[in-house]
This record gives C-alpha cells, structure tokens and sequence, in this order.
C-alpha cells in the first residue's frame, strides 16, 4: 500500500547527514538515497564516493528518483531545483525557510500545474508538526493568533545571556559551534529566519501568500545591556517572538523582541527550543513546543514528509481556497519600550498612546502604543532598543479613509 | 472534493453541546446534524423538539446519515451503538474513552470488516492532536516515551489545593461546577480516566491492544496531607502522570501521581490544561499542551475528527502492522516515595533497592526502587501513599527465567 521511494539528495550537511542516520534507523519508512548532488569535491564525505555527484543532471534527470529532497544553504539555487524537480515529475521536500518564504506563491502555482508535491515541514519550528497540524488538524478551527520562539540559535543565545550571564559575541560563538546558528548569523539574529518561518506559516494559518519584505523583522542585536538589566530587575525574559494575529478581515504580522514574565509558557523555553502556540476560537490555546534545530530534530521533520509522501500526501492549502476578502496589513500599533541615547529620533508625538518615560544610566526609556511604520522608522538607526511590552496591546490603527475600528488583541 | 456529512448524534450532554455551537461556527465543515438521540424527554433543550428522538433507530436506520457521533455516558451502551453504526455502513466519531479502552481491538476489527472509520481525538487529552500526530507525524520515529497529564479534573484539583491552599473536597466540587469531572468522580481522581486514555495512546504509540486491567492506576484520592507538605518544603508539585515507555521490546505503561520539579515542564501545566510529551529517538521531546476537557476543547476535537472523515480519514494503526516482537509488561521497579501509618503493610525488603526512610509527624516515610506488584499490593491499603520521586528510575526487573536486563529509563 505504501510506495517505496527513491530519493535525490542535494546538500549534505548538518541537516543531510541527520536525516541519513535518521533514515538508516527507521524501519516504517521504505525510502532508499539513490545519489547526493553536493558542491564541494575536496571536502571529505563519510560515504562511499559512488554515492555522490557533482552534476545536478545526475539527480534531475534520473528517472528512478521519485522524491528530490532539496537541502541547500542558497536559497535561489534551491528555488531553480524545486522548479526542475516539479517540472520533471518529482515531488520535493525541502527545509530552506527562505527559498519557501519568497516563492511560496510560485511553489503552490508549479504544485498545481505539476500535480506534484512539496512538503516542508523542516522549514518551520524544526521538529515541531506545525504545518501539518494547521494544515489536517486546525483546518475548521478559526485561528485568532499563532505566536511563538520560531529561532533555535537566538533562543539558546538569549538563553546563555540571561543565565549564564554570557556576553553576546560568547553565546553566540557556542551556537555557531552546535550547529544552531546559520552560516550567515545575521539571518537569526536580526530576525529574518524567524520571518521567514512566520510568512510560511501565515499561508497555512490564513490562506495568504506574502512577501518577506512586507513583514517587519526587529531582531536581538540591539538589545543593550540597560534592556538585559531593566528585565532583570523587573524578573522579566526577553524572547524573540514571531507572531501573526487576525483582527476582523486583517491579518497582521511581526517579528519582535519582547519582554516575558515568568506566567507565560515562552518564559520556560530554554535553549534551542522552539515553541508556537496557537490560539483557536474553540480550542483555546494550544502550546507545541519541540527542538527548533540541529541534524536530527530537523532531519526527523524531514522523513516525516518523506514518510507522508509515501502516501501521497500533499498540502492542500485548504484556507487559501476559503478565506476570501482576508487580507495582510501593517496598520498596527503595539505596545512598546523604546530605548535610545539623548538625540535619537525619538519623541513623544512618535506614540499612539504615550504611558510613561524615564532616564537612567545614560539612556532613555519611553513606553506606550506605537505603529508598526514607526517601528521601521526607528529602526533604521541602530543604537535605538525596541522591544514589547509583556501584556503588549495590538490595536488596528485606521487608514485616513476608514473610521470602525475592528477590535484589538491582547498578548 | 469534500464530501457534505449528516451527521446523528448519540447524546446532548456538555461535549454535544459544545460541538452544535462550534459547528455552526466553522465556514470550512460541510456537515450538519440531522437528529440528536437522547434519553431523557423530560429534560429542557435548547434545539427545536424535531432535531430530538428517543429511539436510536431513528438515527441507526437513517441512510441519509453517513456519520454517527457518540457523546454518551455509558461505555456499554456506546460500545453498542459503535457496532451497530458500523455494521449499518456508517462512520463514527466517538469521545468515550471508557468504550474505547475497553474495546479497542474490537473496533479496530470491525472497522477492518465494514471498511468504515472509527475516529477519536476528542478521547485522548481533549484538544491536544495526539492520536493525530501519532498515526500521521511520528509514524517513522521509534518513540521511547509517552507522558503527560492526561486528566484535566486531576490536574485542576491539584493545581487548587496547591495554590490557593483549597482542601480536596472543595476544589473536587469546584472542578465538578465547572463541567472538567465525569459524573462518577472516582474515575478521574484514582486515574482511570487517564488509563483509558494511556490505553488509547498505547495502541497508537506502540500498536498493543492492552486490557485497561492489565495497567496499574494509582489515584490523587490517597494524597495525605503530609505528601502535600513535604512537596511543598522541597519545592515540588505533584502532578498525575500516565505513562509508558519502551525499554528493549517490552513496553510499560502506568498511571501514577509523581512529585514534579520546578524544572519540569509539567510544573507549568495548570488547572484543566492537558500536557503530553513524545519522546523520539531523533525529535527528541516534544511537548503539546492544551485543554483536555471543556465543551468547546473536547468539541473542536470532536469536529476535527468529523472534518477528517470529509476527506475519507481513517487510522492506518501503522504501528499495529508493523512492529511485531514487542509485548506489554509489568515488570518494571519504579523510584517511589510511599508513606504510611505504623502497622502498614511496607517494609523495607518490599523494596528492590531501598534508599531511604524516616519518620515524621506520626507518618513513616521510604524511598527506593519497587515493583508494580508491590505497588499493587500496597495499592489495597488505602492510607498508603505512593507518590513517585521527582528523578524516578524505571528499571525492567527480570523473571527468573531470564537473565539479562534491557536497559532502563530515566524520568
């Protein structure tokens, strides 16, 4: 009843070589790696030479390859594979958050014109069944908000910071060392992996296909010392959380630090851990929490699509065929600590809703409602700290022409 | 490509209730109920009179229903209905854990025999997707574990002794206001309810149909007062905990209340919150948390499951299939802490590996390493405590005719 398959590996690093150790111990899965397209000849390779290849052609256009199974670093390299997979005939299971995040419209077109599959559950929160419990399981549900620690290698450095009292070049040296890390660190720690991850999530929560540049990502390299006391001194955590939320036809979406009080279930996920919760209309909140990296969570998340591809199984984007008149939107204000030096482009007019402000140590501190676009504004000047409040408030702010306003949600 | 359901529900209690006003909420289910069949014609309905019968042929015999949805009390009875809506050609979705404990590989063969579906998450943990992400998700992980808090009630009545200081009885009364306890409380407070649902677990995890009877249950019903203040001087919670966990190819399962670190991630699970954690060989654990009991939790599971037999969903019981050699075992020793008046039956060389005792407060107190039938023994007198440490070990204990031991598992 279930097929067996032939796999077509391109990459073989951290991610490759977990899943083929996973593959190797897993009896329930009858999939064999036929050959591994890699792009380095001199590095050594813990298998047989005969297993690898050089040629993309030599994957491609095997015809004995039913599954190409894309593990690259470069995302638009990785977007011209799954293109020629489809194309000729293979279903793909990649794990590239950015390929995915700026071509997710197209890869649902090549699905559908191709009647091929792609899955990716290894794109999104590592080991964690996100995608495919949006997908199969919330499907009736209506989803109010899906929120979470969507980055394993900033989570294990503020994690370090905060009990270990590491410093920053320290912490995140050691994630580089496990392998958490990205080659290039500023995709974590700026927030555009966390991005990449929601804008993938948003289309299996909303129906709706965005692009990355749409989303504002804040990410912890401007976190300063007085933001790591100030939540010290008021028992606070401070996470990076990726969160999208649906107020009346608008969904909104934002990658931002936050600060956390002990009562919230991020405040006790530590390490490389990542956790989404969703909140349904009926379900309440529902807390997933899983590894968010390394060779063998993420590899893991990698057979399981494999496996489900056994069974033809593919996505159906159920909301985006439903949910119409649904649409992404940046008119939000939220809740938030600015921190900056005398002189930055702060003022009081930037906020919605002014709460208070203070000066301590050198730096300034102003808290209150503001939007998202001046979010963006301040942060083009980098000595300038934003991070949310632990009960932040999101209320829609109206467009000149518009005058109801839809309701708010509460973090 | 989604079929339109009509559905005939068996019972109109908090979870049918809950599930008529989820359904009418949710745009994407193409189903509707025709007739609800109930016992009592004299209770007040919040329907129309015509939705109503008193007669299960009305709906049995119906053919314009394709799904019958089990909400009643009595497990025999629903066993009963089960059978027959399978025989008639119809599809079941059915929360009663009790029936499905009981019966399972029954259900299982008859779903064989009359090639219809037999769906039930609403059983196990409420909200939580388990069964779903066990069949779907983790059918190529070889899982080492599954735990959690299986038992909303339990878990509400703790958390209100612990934090607000409320005596059993009050709390047990408030949980029971609040619609979380069975109307026979015995079942949630001595753990059956969360063995039926370890049963259900079971079955997915490993693919064992086990007698409920053959799983040892210890309650929350015989925590002293004393067990209360020792987990409270050394920072600890308790928490009910259902359990197995493969060791070599026997699998263990058990429900017993377990002193909890602040560390642990059950701490943090409070009031009618359900937690289960997966334990893979490669993922990792993996944690989900929501509610496990509500009208609307249990509900929206409910219609999960009706929403996957619109797309012709059925449990494949992949494990059931596949993993051959792999038996259910009692004989485990388990790290416990029982306590227990002068002149009870428990003495040090119950014990396979005794660590420690002491005396306080008119109460004696040991530690160590026991069987599950000394468990059982202890179990009869029910002023023992048995309470199972923070850290506690569990150990395959070998029968005399045989000689070497699996490897043991850590908590």
């Amino acid at each position: 009843m279930r097929k067996e398959l032939t796999l077509g590996l391109f990459g073989f690093g951290c991610v490759g070589q977990g899943l083929y150790h996973v593959l190797e111990e897993s009896a329930g899965v009858k999939a064999s790696i036929k050959k591994i397209c890699v792009k380095h000849r001199d590095k050594p390779r813990p298998l047989p030479q005969e297993l690898f290849t050089y040629d993309r052609a030599e994957v491609l256009d095997d015809p004995a390859i039913d599954v190409v199974v894309e593990l690259i670093d470069d995302a638009e390299a990785a977007y011209d594979i799954v293109k020629s997979a489809l194309q000729k005939g293979k279903h793909v299971v990649t794990a590239n958050k950015k390929m995915l995040a700026e071509h997710l419209e197209e890869i649902y077109d090549l699905q559908q014109k191709h009647q091929r599959s792609v899955l990716y559950e290894g794109a999104v929160c590592g080991s964690i069944p996100i995608l495919r419990n949006l997908e199969e399981y919330y499907d009736n549900d209506l989803i109010k908000s899906i929120e979470g620690i969507f980055n394993g290698s900033t989570n294990y450095i503020l994690t370090k910071v905060f009990e270990e009292g590491k410093t920053y070049p320290e912490a995140l040296a050691t994630a580089q060392q496990l392998g958490f890390a990205e080659s290039d660190p500023r995709l974590d720690v700026q927030g555009f992996d966390a991005k990449y991850k929601l804008v993938i999530a948003i289309a299996h929560t909303y129906g709706l296909f965005i692009s990355p540049d749409d989303v504002i990502n804040i990410g912890i390299d401007r976190i300063s010392d007085l933001d790591l006391k100030y939540a010290r001194e008021n028992h606070l955590h401070i996470k990076l959380i990726a969160r999208a939320i649906k107020i009346g036809n608008r969904v909104y979406g934002f990658v931002i630090p936050q600060y956390i009080s002990d009562s919230s279930p991020f405040a006790a996920i530590r390490n490389e851990y990542n956790a989404v919760s969703v909140e349904g209309a009926f379900a309440e909140k529902q807390l997933f929490v899983g590894k968010g990296a390394g060779s063998y969570p993420t590899g893991s998340a990698v057979l399981s699509d494999i496996s489900a591809l056994s069974y033809d199984y593919a996505y159906e984007y159920k909301r985006h065929h439903r949910d119409h008149g649904v649409e992404f939107s940046n008119d939000l204000s939220v809740g938030v600590c600015v921190s900056f030096k005398h002189g930055a482009p702060v003022s009081l007019r930037d906020f919605e809703n002014f709460e208070s402000g203070y000066a301590a140590d050198g730096r300034e501190y102003m808290i209150g409602q503001a939007t998202l676009s001046t979010l963006r504004r301040w942060q083009e000047h980098e000595d300038i700290g934003i991070i949310l409040k632990p009960d932040a408030a999101f209320v829609p702010v109206s467009r000149p022409s518009e005058s109801a306003k839809a309701g708010s949600y509460a973090a």
